[in-house]
């Protein structure tokens, strides 16, 4: 038998409560030998486009096989199903995905197959999907509030030993997606974009992808016009604001060894608006 | 030669800080290839009954066997006892707790053990605890201010590789228990409970369990009266609280995608009660 | 083939991104088996001083072999080196250090080995260095800000796997390093140092070593006089403040269950000054 995958953690849990423990708890108890790593637990709470925009850049960097178990989950005990998802990596492996089914699963599809708004839509080629209800993937008892520990962690720590998620449940041929994160045409030549994510240093990461912008370009955002496409931190001249590539291909706004959140005032879900030079 | 326990680790240690990594590379030296899991490290600094309060969640997910290493400890290189039990786990595997005789540790014993007050007790049947003080189970130099790293994490390595307590030093037949995680009865037919813990999303999970709540009650909680027991957050009305069993099985309030903490300026310690309808 | 070395990783990404996630990503999938365990991801950031510190403080405790992948990189994508570091450990085995070259890594190196001012010093005998650049040691696609994932995480695991640093890169004869983290002698009989580090309980570590300090001393900071030298926390009277060694040697100002740095306004990097009495 084939050593377990090494699961993936990515929630809105925090740090301070026991939560993220308590399914570590249980993975290592389901799943033995089983690596667990984090992504991280900080998305914002109940924020399920961050968690999808986090789980989105984190995918690609995901060894095949691995199991990532996303839970932001502010529907948990209602009606949005939970999930279990096979991507393959297009080498004959494939990178499981374990959640609910309310968008924060949708970097399983590329962009082209993503709606304009939030909606359930059809699996693209390759993927498939199974609702998880096995009794095998669940705990002796599911309580209301806490699907991460009794439903979701059991279901990853299935995949894990296992290898597939064939047993987990019925086969599901459509999913919620979220839009894509790019820029939105905005009739005029430019792009529409919001601010994805706040990091860390304050970076202000949009969803323009690099790949769409022209070679020339005013990037708007909070009453700033950035003009200035740098390489690196240290080309970012101190106290002023200036466009990077971030690491993930997205465009992002930061100050060198400053924090560019702080300088604009700009928050996760703002408007950004690129404008052709 | 059996595979080492996965130790989990509770402190208030923070993340700030390298004391849960040194603790982290303690472990890693002195016992290879134990997996190392953290429950949490955000207790309140010094906060002896919220680190036990989260331990008592977490103890029944832990696998059997396994050791949870708990630090919170403003006595540090003091008079109070490092110690480490066994808890057996009613099917012929233990789980070790391993940490400080101040309280922590309470969760080794049911509720109908445990003081009114915090006070020695005998332990419970079947519950074995030893004074940590082989020399086998400490660093060359024992530091007065930390013993998490030069006395704890070796005695939790110690039982992760050779499966039981009885090298670590003499039998004690007392330890520290705090009061039961659990609603006093009020003398009027209702019950008196403190926030044992605020969550992450502002949620306030109170002592009071829910199987001791009578079938239709009033929560009554810094001025407000909560009359809703909800199932799950997607019952409860937006800006308004509500009552759910928590996944610990204590009753707790919240408010739907929203901070109950926030509304109602309540705080860990705090007063509840409840009364029948 | 032996199992792979744990990897301990000491960066300021924080927890609220999944950059530390996806160095870990790559982590697993670079160097499969291997442990990876987390130091700290709270360095303030771009604050190369104090990742030193606290790298620096856990050097000792760390498990020989091991790799300490350590990122706090305001350069990055600049100039600064991309290194790897063999450091004996006087028995035989040896901890390998990986980061950018700019005094992170300055715990390779003793006290007098070090300079007075941030500068490249050779290396200290039996220490050894490689500039990372084969094409095995980075991603097939190196980003411009983010060498942890791209650079350093790879040539991590390639040290993990494969046990050595010389299929790196070429040697490299000197590192930059920071001046000792030790109390200058202020010409008066005294010391002068700096604050360290504030810990997560307010404690504030200077950088001046306990073996350093005359028998009766007072430490003066931020205008306050502290004579008082005590063992354990349990020693300091509540609400004043005392000096303790702390776990890593240094001298550090504490306020029983209190915060000294709330009560005295200091912050790292403020002075301090050590008079015998």
């Amino acid at each position: 038998m084939s050593a377990p995958m090494p699961v993936f953690l990515l929630t809105d849990f925090g740090a301070r409560d026991a939560y993220a423990g308590q399914v570590r708890a249980v993975l290592a108890a389901l799943a033995p030998g089983a690596p667990v790593f984090d992504l991280t637990h900080e998305v914002e709470p109940y924020a399920i486009g961050e968690g999808a925009w986090l789980l989105e850049t984190c995918l690609p960097v995901l060894p095949a096989p691995s199991v990532a178990l996303a839970v932001v989950d502010p529907g948990v005990g209602g009606e949005r199903l939970p999930v279990a998802v096979r991507v393959p990596d297009g080498a004959g492996a494939a990178r499981y995905l374990v959640g609910p089914d309310n968008g924060l699963l949708s970097a399983l599809a590329p962009d082209d197959a993503r709606p304009e708004r939030p909606a359930a839509r059809p699996l693209p080629a390759g993927v498939e999907a199974r609702r998880i209800e096995s009794p095998r993937a669940r705990r002796a008892s599911v309580s209301a509030t806490f699907h991460g520990r009794d439903l979701f962690a059991p279901a990853a720590a299935l995949i894990a030993r296992e290898g597939g998620i064939e047993g987990l449940g019925p086969a599901l041929d459509a999913l919620t997606l979220l839009p894509p994160f790019a820029g939105v045409p905005d009739g005029a030549g430019g792009l529409r974009g919001t601010v994805a994510h706040v990091d860390r240093y304050g970076n202000l990461v949009t969803t323009v992808r690099a790949e769409q912008a022209p070679p020339a370009f005013t990037l708007e955002a909070g009453g700033h016009r950035i003009g200035r496409l740098v390489r690196t931190f240290g080309d970012v001249p101190r106290g002023t604001l200036a466009c990077h590539v971030d690491s993930s291909g997205f465009l992002a706004i930061a100050e060198r060894e400053g924090s560019a959140a702080a300088r604009t005032g700009l928050r996760r879900g703002d408007g950004v608006r690129l404008r052709p030079r």
